[in-house]
Formats: structure tokens, C-alpha cells, sequence
């Protein structure tokens, strides 16, 4: 298996795609059905009481699983999410980014499904474990 | 089984509690177990190509359950989810609000249960449907 | 939305396609969209301490939504299950058959999606909750 | 973090506590925090048309961090399943025995979350991936 888009390639792919949103996701590394990705995290990402929200994590697990689909085939706006299964295990750590590491387990013609451990940065146990499936647009 | 809080004051809690979401989520129908909650669609919603965006749809949903549960015990902050399955199965219409409908399947001391459809506001096919597990803090 | 299998037909196609498992599942009711359907209990479907075993959960809820897709499509004996979420809530009530209620919320050309609530027969509160997505081979 | 159990001790406790099927079940290899497990596939476990049934995986799963469980904080037998949502991503291969590999993601005082994947043995694609709560019952 060979990559069709590396780190740089990937980055630039959400900036010009998904521009407003394309700070929060800095993908670090890529390997064949593997990527590891990371959320700064910020004001925004906040609820209170200082914990990082669901949504967020939601979020970048959806990214992530995305991002190592279009490494493998290249850009396609398209795909969509159709199912996530999410656990929220621990609280994060307060002012450390998100990793996710996000690797796909099947890639087929029309579906890809991956799962994404979130850990936040230095820590040994994940903060959430996601499971997600995409539907691939046909060509 | 008796409602702790009505409509009006779900609405106030999001307010005092979550001002800088509170305007996304308007509790509409409150009964034992059961509440709506609308999203008035905005722009910050959309994603590229005008379709509501999957982080959208997942904090509707949580949100949803966390205020059936709020309706039945009174205002609990501190309870947080630990699982969400949500599947995506059609796209939402264009310049429609989203309508949530969630359900308490169980409420325990401990753990709430629930489920959640969401439609676009006069269709008759749901766009999503999610179940969560909220973590209901001791006393 | 029409039938293409009533309640009859349904079970005849569980007695020629599944006939060692048939004797478990007899369907109830059939409407568009959604199915009844009793699970038997015996002894094989016990755990120690008499509570009713996981797995016949999951294949009551899986049967159920094969044959609420069955009753819309008509027989397709190679459909599959791509994914299931099932949420266990409360102990089955002991001696007392199992009733699932299918709906279908999706049905696609590819895809069905759909959620089941199982009870023990009499009982208000469900036992279980799941939702399944189930692939059409193409015609 | 210590082993409680080891792969003798786990497989003893499957043959006292679920006489009627720990033949199905051989715990092979057991470290902190993850276990795997063979399922020897059998007549029993099969589908019309040779594949193996979703109920055989959703259990060889279920059990799998069960024992995973156990490994760590010695014989429960009461610990139940909360939820679990399993993905069924490939055809097993035929006459090849599945290997399930169960790792813990957290395990509290009260719940403990893993995630398994499924192989057929020899082949390096997963079968299947799951993820599983289980309730573990106050001492």
C-alpha cells in the first residue's frame, strides 16, 4: 500500500477545503492506514468547569479517520460519516493538546472503517476510544 | 413519575450555565422522560457545499439527552456522557432547522440511557439517530 | 410503502433459510417499517443465576432487523450486518419471553438502518436497545 | 500493574463458571491489560453458506474482555455487559479457527471499557473490531 497524500499534502488539503476550521487539526505523521493527529487546544474547545467538550473530541476523531482515508486515496470532499461509536473514559488533561491516533481497518470500494485512541499529550491512558465508518463517494 | 424542571427552566439552565451555546438549543416540549430541543440552523453549522456538519448533529444529540435527563432529576452540571453511538443516515435539508427528539429508555441512580432522532423541521425521515449513557454524578 | 412479506411469509423463510434457530424467533406483527418479534426463552438461552445470555440479546435485535428489511425488500438471504451498537439496561424478568420491536428508519438501494427495544413480555421497561446497519447485496 | 489470573486460571474459571461453552473459548496468551483468545470454530458456528454467524463473534468478543477483565482483578462472575458496538468488516476465512485480541482501555473501580479485534487466524486483515462496557459489581 502506498500513500497518495503525506502530512503536508493533508494539512494543506484542510486549509484550503475547511479554512475555518483547519488550525484546530495539525496532522503530525502519516504512515499507510495510520495518522496521528493534533488539537491545540484552545478557549473554544473549553466547557466549563475547564474540561475539554464532547463535541470536540468527536470532531477530531471524525478528522482524523478522514484524514487517513484521503491519505490512502486521495482528496475527496465527499465522504461522509456514517455511523461513530464513541467512549469518553477520562478527563483530560488541563492545558496539554488532544493526539489522536486514528488507523483504518478496512478500506473498501465504497466503505472505510478506522478506529482513534485520544490521549492527551505525555499521557499514558486515552482519554477516548472512537470507531467510525465512511461512505466513499463512487467515482 | 413528575418533571423537575419544565421547558422554561431547562432553557434558563442552558442560559445561566452554558450562555455561549445556549442560543444553538431551544427546549420546546418537556414530558416525563421525554423532550424536543430545536436547532435554528445558522451558518457556523454548515460545512462546505450548505449541509449541517456531523459535530452539529452529535452535540444536538447530546445535548438532547442531557436535558431529558436535567428535566427528570433537576440541575445536575457535573453529569458527563461516556458513550454516544450516532448514525448519519440522510442529509438534512437546506435552510430548515433541525428538530431533536430524545427519549430516556433508562434512568438509574447512576447511569441515564436514551436515544435520540433527529429530522429536519416538516420531514417526515429522520436525518440522524444516537444513543448516549450519561455518568449521573453521586450526591 | 407496500409489504412484500407478511407476518406468515416471514416466518416460513425463517424455517427454510434458518431451520436450527427458526423454533426462536416467531414473528408477531408485521407493518411497513417495523416487525414484532417473540423470543421463546429456554433453557439455552439462560446464563448462570437464570438471567438471559448477551448474545441471544444481540440475535434477537439482529434477526429482528433482518426481518423487518425482508418484510419491505422480500427475501434476500445474503444481506448482511455491518454494524451493531446494543446498549444492556436491566435484567430480563425471569420466565417470560422476550419481545423485540424492529423499526426501520433507513431503507437505501445499499444500505438499511434500523433500532430495535426488547422487553420481557408485560413489563413497561425495556431491556435492551440496539441499532443495526445491514449491507443489500446489489440485485 | 500485576496479572490476577493467568491463562491457566482463566481458562479453569471458564470451565467451573460456563461449563456448557468453554470449549469454545482457550485462552492463549495473557499480559497486563490484554489477552487473546481462539475460538475453534465448529459446525455450530456457521451460517448457511459457510460463514461464521455475527452472534459467534459478538460473543467471542463479549467474552474475550470478560476473561481480559478478570486477568486483572480476579473471578467476578457477576460483572455484566453495558454495551458493546461491533463492526463487521470482512468474511472470515473458511475452516480457520478466529483469534480475538482484547485489550482494556480503562478499567475503574465500577466500569471497565476495551476493545477487541477479531482475525481469522493467519490472515492480517480483522474480521471484525468491537468495543465493550462492562459493570463491575461493587464488592
Amino acid at each position: 500500500m502506498e500513500l497518495k497524500m503525506d502530512a503536508g499534502a493533508l494539512n494543506t488539503l484542510m486549509q484550503t477545503e475547511f479554512p475555518q476550521v483547519a488550525t484546530d487539526y495539525i496532522v503530525e505523521t502519516v504512515v499507510p492506514m495510520e495518522v496521528t493527529v493534533r488539537l491545540p487546544v484552545a478557549d473554544r474547545h473549553l466547557r466549563p468547569g475547564g474540561t475539554i467538550s464532547g463535541p470536540t473530541m468527536f470532531s477530531l476523531a471524525d478528522v482524523s479517520i478522514y484524514l487517513a482515508t484521503m491519505a490512502m486515496i486521495g482528496p475527496v470532499t465527499l465522504a461522509v460519516t456514517t455511523n461513530c461509536s464513541i467512549d469518553f473514559m477520562r478527563k483530560p488533561a488541563a492545558g496539554v493538546d488532544l493526539i489522536a491516533t486514528a488507523r483504518l481497518l478496512k478500506l473498501g470500494r465504497l466503505l472505510a472503517v478506522g478506529d482513534v485512541l485520544i490521549h492527551s499529550e505525555g499521557m499514558k491512558a486515552p482519554v477516548a476510544r472512537a470507531s467510525l465508518t465512511y461512505a466513499i463517494p463512487p467515482k
